[in-house]
């Protein structure tokens, strides 16, 4: 959380205020506009070793997840991703490492027809910076601010994956072995929510991508908004390895608080809700609804329509070294 | 050198060639087209603490030079800058330390009315990526491609002190107190040379922006090119600090291979020649012509028309653990 805190207090309070910049600091993108029919989403995203990913991580899997992040923040504004520049500080120069780091990034720019434009290389503790770009037609951009009370609260995927991956990694719990590399494989090449963020951006009244965790991801969209939201326990959509893992209840709860589940996490109005699930069914999309938004501005959470205590906290990064 | 190696081999061979990218990898900035008579610049460069700048530099210089470099670029390019993306990792949270920091960052941008659009924090070794935007009108933009033997070769401002303050910092020489400040400032607080670029933009032939070093950044022209150069050494603008520190014959040859100068080292052809010194000169820009292109493909160095050798290389941050 402090993350947001601190970018808000030194960086917002800046002197300048241009004309072609229609959407600033504070959401999963900013918007440019410099001519036509589209605006520019803008996003910035870095990850370090030993914080965002763990240190044993593949150069593969972190090629991969680095392009992802950002292109998921484009989704979430509804944009279709562009051009890329990432900026890499390795070490040491390892020609294996690197061929494989970009095979992971080029993979992803190819499935997305993004192209890396620039970037930097320098020398340090493993760390990427990608700038990523998009394109979204003007006032057709989804915030985090446009959800109203009543609105539904629907969530694409599955989630809490990356996060039963992490307790893998981390010893805390064991996967059987048939499962593992299903599993793990979330955590390591999450899928940008490309296709959904397009189509969304003609229905959903906010957006954002799963993160930091699905109670703080949607703290982000209801103090935006100004809105609450109840979240149905057991509307969930939980893997059955999720599920057999952890049984039904911890599975519900990590996949409250867990990160790095890269699913869009969207409102919608019940005017919009049955073109937006006829839109997103002809494209093969799943989506589930978890609940609804309210006028109470706090998030709360029922199982069987009763009232339960959440008793996590967002943003749960795999290593106690959070980001700041 | 290695940078620029590293770039290319591992991140130019990509599959994605989008329609809308008028340039990408290889130049100060790449290009992209979306719509209307502008392209759009972007450039992004990783400033690490102890490689790019002294550990002791202070907060505030490391913030205005973080930006300054990105503006270079974009100057470089004959782009008129408009969105900045920052990626800010720090070691702690220490809020005097961001204070100064931003305070450095928001005094260039209110200068050059360029918008803080975004960016990213983390917790980690101190280091800073900007992301840079800046405008161009389409088929306006200098590169560094463009230059044809013949062409005169241009440097604005003077050059070298910025490696003059870093032998200082070192230790290896003692300036007197009384300009101290003055040749320090020039390395931590470069000027990016925005307004040069905008008039250069209709004039020059090629340009690129001195970070590495005049041999090495002439270099990159001459190679892109395809020409050679000869630099008339009793011609470069050396501050009389740097002459008096060092005499001029060394002085002469700091100025060759030093780098973060951040003025422009630009060609123009013989016929854009007058007109380009008179639209700088009432735009009170010093420049000085330091040689000629020519078809050689080598560059040489000549002291009162004499050959002189070359015994410096370029690329000299201030530190041994150097830019990958």
């Amino acid at each position: 959380m402090k993350e947001f805190d601190l970018i808000k207090r030194f960086f917002t309070e800046q002197g300048v205020k241009r004309k072609d910049v229609v959407l600033g600091i504070g959401d999963d993108c900013a918007l440019v506009h410099v001519s036509g029919r589209n605006n520019i989403a803008v996003t910035t995203d870095t990850l370090i070793a030993g914080v965002h990913f763990p240190h044993e991580t593949s150069p593969r899997a972190i090629g991969h997840k680095s392009i992802a992040v950002s292109l998921s923040d484009l989704a979430a504004m509804g944009a279709d991703p562009t051009w890329l520049s990432l900026a890499l500080t390795v070490p040491e120069i390892d020609e294996k490492w690197l061929e494989e780091f970009c095979a992971g990034v080029f993979e992803l720019c190819e499935y997305y027809n993004v192209q890396l434009i620039g970037g930097d290389t320098t020398q340090g503790p493993l760390s990427i910076t990608v700038t990523a770009q998009g394109l979204t037609p003007v006032d057709k951009h989804i915030t985090r601010s446009g959800a109203k009370a009543g609105d539904w609260l629907y969530v694409t995927g599955e989630i809490g994956d990356a996060a039963l991956a992490l307790k893998h990694i981390q010893g805390e719990i064991t996967i059987e072995d048939v499962f593992k590399e299903q599993i793990v494989s979330k955590l390591d090449y999450p899928k940008p929510r490309v296709l959904a963020g397009h189509i969304l951006r003609d229905y959903a009244s906010s957006a954002i991508d799963l993160s930091d965790g699905l109670i703080s991801d949607l703290g982000h969209i209801c103090k935006a908004s100004a809105v609450g939201a109840n979240i149905v326990m057991e509307d969930l959509p939980i893997s059955s390895v999720m599920s057999d893992t952890l049984g039904h209840e911890q599975a519900a709860q990590v996949a409250l608080s867990g990160g790095d589940d890269y699913e869009l996490l969207f409102t919608v109005s019940e005017d919009n809700k049955v073109g937006m699930e006829t839109a997103l069914a002809n494209s093969g999309i799943a989506i589930t609804c978890i609940g609804q938004l309210n006028a109470s501005e706090v998030i709360t959470t029922t199982f069987n329509k009763k009232p339960v205590p959440i008793t996590v906290s967002g943003f749960e990064h795999f290593s106690s070294n959070s980001t700041v």
